[in-house]
């Protein structure tokens, strides 16, 4: 028996990635995973890279690239700047980099719950103790034991699409300063909305502790890139740097030019529009097929942003067997245990909008509307 | 004062990042890093990728690809598979992989000293004690604590160019199955050949051990493309995929594409040994030069593959003042003790031959000469 490291113990396949297989069967419809409608992308340019870019290059990413995306979160009211922005290969690379950066074995660290699963599970990897973050009142407990981290999904949440309040964000950020906790914002979803709402980056509020500020282009632009990106503050990031430089050196640069690209065409906004407009109008013909199928067999918000619909069922609803039923039905959905903070049960779905076309989800939702009413 | 992991206390910038800065500046000679000639991938086509890539991709990588590295791999004399394959963002992300599946604060971890620098800093961050490898007699010292970890690059290693006998080969194997002791391989020089010598991995011939071979197209392809790969036995190979999809979910599918493309191209074997000439003729002046420059100063063997050179100093020799020196002349070469796994001085510097030109070299090996004379 090989040696292994004793957080190799709390190592756990995600259920999320382990359904992907599944999901590729041609007759499954999958609501399962967060995947964009690859319409999104299918007006996307891909000419070919130029041959400079085969040279290794610096860790912190494209200058270029570096400069356009500390623009952008300068206009978000982040106090950053070029020489803040680490390019990620992803930023589930940020999640893994920022536990490095914090979590000892035992260390508590603040999460949502429910909350986005592949986080949770990096944090418990490194051996996490996971408290749940209440964001009418953030603070609570941190007088005792104050977390190391705070790690939080402010902008149309995964798994449940919620977006906090301004003054909720104002609380979070006044909790991190009083108590000199770091404040880790991941941000994948903020440009996928389609209603009005708070969206300030909580770390914008930030005076005194320590911050992690990430988001992605997975969503906006495609995410077989793997490109993400993040900022922190000045005590933080050349630590992130050393982290990156030893976990892959650098981000491909051919992810990093192609996204430049997009971020500098003169089509941009139209085409993020269009985007926004295809998702905003999937999930109101989801709302509509899960009002008719559903009903008043689980209740839900219409999320203002993001890619899922968070539905909460009957209590005692057994999700596990219903996943199974579900699978052998031709359809997938993640059932709401995997993103809790403590182990438990969860009578919750989640759904996700944007992969499914505007039939299948009608065909698939009735589905499981059959599955919830016979128990 | 931010509540920081105990491990970040490990962390330390990298002497040749570091150093890629200062080495951008035109006028630098840069003998320290270890990159390749941008010749060696000039006649790369690089054809616009197909957009069904945009998409998220499976987290052990792409199938195409991976059923090509194992058909190499087997070759290689690895038991092996398509399924045992995992596509890396580049063979340093192997590393950090090996380490979270193996480091414990204070886990014995044997390493050969002078190795590899970010291994070594990647073993150390994790809380590794390094315990050195005497290839001679690599199992001393294991009756009593076997290490967790056999960490090798037993070909054309970097940066002493040395590559292991076939007879060191099989000692190691030994010692691993009858100590249960992991082996790490770590391959990334093994087609930059000018020599016939062995070369035959070791993991290819342990019988019961646990083991993880991997090896990288960034030298062979090309570095900013950020492709790696690893194989491993069956035990651990599941855990490293879990592994995987937490640091980065998966590789970019471009440089996936970009690859594979590479590997079945009908002119890859022409172009191999286009880049091996090359390689070899900058290797064989390099030595003229350092023969008529350094002579007697320094002594060193030809290296039969990879990419440096490794020339042992006077001993007593400042090579930390000798690389302020050489900086204040405009060379840069990275000192020996860098690669130490036990932290102390090291009268030798590493070169390497592949980046610069011929008369670049010429010219900065003089200077090199001049500042060995003045002492």
């Amino acid at each position: 028996m090989a040696r292994l490291s004793a957080r190799t113990a709390n190592l756990h396949p995600s259920p999320v990635r382990a359904m992907l297989n599944v999901a590729m069967r041609p007759d499954m419809i999958s609501f399962a995973g967060g995947l964009p409608d690859a319409e999104s992308f299918a007006d996307l340019e891909l000419p070919a890279p130029p041959r400079t870019l085969l040279q290794y290059g610096p860790t912190e990413g494209e200058p270029d690239l570096r400069a356009r995306i500390a623009e952008e979160l300068i206009a978000l009211g982040l106090d950053t700047s070029a020489d803040r922005v680490l390019v990620l290969s992803g930023s589930q690379q940020g999640i893994d980099l920022a536990a490095k950066l914090t979590v000892d074995p035992g260390a508590p660290i603040a999460v949502e719950s429910p909350a986005y699963l592949a986080a949770l599970q990096v944090f418990r990897f490194f051996g996490a103790d996971l408290h749940i973050l209440d964001r009418q009142n953030p603070a609570a407990g941190w007088g005792d034991l104050p977390p190391a981290l705070a790690y939080v999904t402010p902008t149309f949440q995964n798994p449940t699409g919620h977006c906090w309040t301004a003054l909720e964000r104002t609380a979070l950020a006044a909790a991190c300063d009083a108590h000199d906790v770091i404040l880790f914002e991941d941000d994948p979803y903020r440009d996928l909305v389609y209603e009005p709402v708070e969206r300030r980056p909580i770390c914008a509020q930030v005076k005194q502790a320590s911050w992690i500020y990430q988001g992605s282009f997975s969503k906006t632009v495609a995410p077989g890139l793997r490109l993400g990106f993040l900022t922190a503050s000045e005590d933080l990031f050349p630590l992130l740097v050393m982290l990156k430089q030893a976990a892959d050196l650098h981000t491909n640069r051919f992810a990093q030019w192609t996204v430049l690209r997009f971020l500098n065409d003169s089509g941009r906004a139209a085409r993020m529009a269009r985007v926004v407009n295809t998702y905003r109008r999937k999930r109101d013909l989801f709302n509509d097929a899960l009002t008719r199928h559903v009903g008043n067999l689980a209740s839900w918000e219409v999320p203002p942003g993001g890619l899922f619909f968070w539905l909460s069922l009957k209590p005692g609803t057994d999700t596990a067997a219903l996943v199974e039923r579900a699978i052998a039905r031709g359809v997938l959905f993640t059932a709401g245990e995997h993103f809790l903070a403590a182990p438990g049960a969860l009578p919750a779905m989640r759904l996700n909008f944007s992969l499914a076309s505007p039939e299948a989800a009608e065909r698939g939702l009735k589905i499981i509307g059959d599955l919830l009413r016979e128990g």
